[in-house]
């Protein structure tokens, strides 16, 4: 009476989600959680898109609009590029999902960054495909490292650009520069999560290099666009790439509320305007306080920061989590002594600097007597 | 400048969608379409659903959270059952392809019914398993069919109860016979997207063969339930299968959206139980008129009627479709003179009903002349 499952899985381990919002303030007894643990906006969701949700309501009993037409056209609209361009997705991570089941093989080869999003090894496991992983120096990305990991095996590469945990990004110089060594057998997946976050005048969009090169840019709404509750985000690829992905993806993958309101957040430039400035804010803040703490950290492109903490990170973890913060610790990326913290409003980025300097000088307290 | 997708794929073709209410609205140039086509509930969404969807808009820029744990306890509680039972899928559809990515590998046997739902197909395609037709007898289930075409690599076998297209039913008997004389290494998924609407005294739900035989069953909440449009379905079976699904489960697979409704809809008794009668009544209708014209339909156990229409469904959808009224074409399960009509309220039926005589007596003329 039991079903074995394929052997290629013996290693995969199911994900042990974090703790809801709810469940949080259940197990503290507070209601004042800061959350600055997944990266998500701290401004809530775009009124538009909550506008968008409520007038689609009375449609939800119905199938979505199974190819998203409607989403796909004014990305490519925003993008200059067209329809068949764009492939959407139940997350960014079922994009991933559909990367790994259209190109790998068994044995087949994906270089993957070190540390990097934990994401990206799921598919490839289940394909029974090889993760070679690539390691970031000084949590910079050193690209000739991944191009000294190309073997004639390697079908999928992928680049967090910026990249998370870290915040480094890749400038234009160097990813023009590895793209013209790369051989042509390997497919670029460049993962531009926090892409909107970036300010360098160096950071190099994806879309850019599409008609060149093989790459596919991931974008997702779960970040500066606020709907990771809804779960959207895509792919854009040269046709013939979003073709062969299409050939995997299963009708209806996406629900409806999540298009209309992708769409509606498209629009609502002031909300988006306003994420920038506040991001910008903190990040100027945080580099400040954090220098005069003394505390080590990584330059960001992103919206969160990657620092330094000197101590055990799932004990701090615990400890700031007593004190109604979450942040994401760095024992999940192999570093034990750094954690990532997302960068929120003024006044949160203050509770946060404010109660980090009160958990650290308890450590040190400790560690005199 | 070209990637390969595995070879696998090569006979996969990208999925067509249908036209969404938009869409067709603006074809035809009405306002009165009767979606009959897609199996959805005539009765809109459940207003306790928009309510919860309502109160839970303010946080969808958060995650969700990300084993559903609330929404499995309240399934365990409606089927007597433990937490540890269940997978929740971005719809059904999702969890279709997790079997076949957790037990599929390439070369493996898959036993499909014929007609039936066509999205068992596709996992297994991915997966480079093998799809081993069951033909139906006169659109009934023989399951000695079945056992006949079960091998030693066979790994699992579709039973769609009631089936889709036809509403024909597993009674209870066979289902138990046929259990009992299927060898052990084969997993019954048993899909009861349409259980909801069964009234036969002898249909069994799958949910009383677990314990004994390896049986997932597979629960959707696009159809009674009414949120098609969210994505949202799941999986019923021992831990041990559930455990293994959730090795090859993305995290955040689902929106929270979604999650929040279907907890809701599961407490509104009144909405599901006049689903139950506006289904009893169209169905008692129906049969009622489709004898007083001459047609051949199958009987049903499910929200749809499968009915012979004896000439190209191909013209007769298009020709529906031109009145106002959308059904879904036989041929698409390889039965061109056949067509599924969802079973819609009172007054929806007549228009049907009258639509359809309309139609089909031009045919008639047209063949005179």
């Amino acid at each position: 009476m039991s079903i074995e499952p394929r052997k290629a899985l013996a290693k995969l381990k199911p994900y042990l989600p974090g703790k809801s919002k709810k469940e949080i303030e259940e197990q503290t007894g507070r209601s004042d959680i800061l959350r600055a643990s997944f990266n998500e906006t701290p401004l809530g969701p775009s009124p538009r898109a909550l506008r968008a949700i409520r007038e689609f309501l009375p449609d939800i009993h119905l199938y979505p609009e199974g190819s998203y037409k409607s989403l796909r056209a004014k990305l490519a609209k925003l993008w200059g590029r067209e329809a068949e361009n764009f492939i959407i997705g139940d997350g960014t991570d079922e994009v991933i999902t559909l990367l790994a089941q259209t190109f790998v093989n068994p044995g087949d080869e994906v270089i993957i960054g070190e540390p990097t999003f934990g994401a990206y090894r799921l598919g490839v496991a289940i394909q029974g495909g090889v993760i070679v992983p690539a390691p970031l120096l000084k949590f910079q990305y050193d690209l000739e490292v991944f191009l000294n990991a190309v073997s004639g095996r390697t079908r999928l590469l992928y680049l967090c650009n910026p990249n998370n945990p870290t915040g480094a990004y890749i400038d234009k110089k160097s990813l023009e520069a590895f793209l013209n060594r790369l051989p042509g057998h390997v497919l670029v997946v460049l993962d531009e999560a926090y892409a909107d976050y970036a300010e360098a005048e160096d950071f190099p969009p994806g879309n850019d290099y599409l008609d060149r090169y093989n790459i596919i840019v991931l974008r997702t709404f779960s970040k500066m666009y606020g709907l990771a509750g809804l779960r959207i985000g895509y792919g854009l690829a040269n046709r013939g790439i979003i073709y062969n992905l299409n050939r995997v993806r299963e009708p209806f993958n996406v629900n409806q509320l999540a298009a209309v309101a992708a769409e509606a957040v498209l629009d609502d430039s002031e909300y988006l305007e306003l994420s920038r400035q506040t991001n910008r804010q903190g990040k100027t803040y945080l580099y400040r306080r954090l220098t005069e703490m003394g505390l080590n950290f990584s330059a960001t492109e992103a919206n969160f920061i990657w620092l330094e903490i000197g101590a055990d990170s799932k004990q701090l973890v615990a400890d700031m989590l007593a004190e109604g913060i979450t942040v994401r610790g760095g024992y999940a990326f192999n570093n034990p002594e750094w954690i990532r913290y997302t960068i929120s409003r003024q006044e949160e980025n203050e509770r946060f600097v404010r109660t980090l300097e009160i958990v650290l000088s308890r450590y040190k307290a400790a560690s005199r007597t």
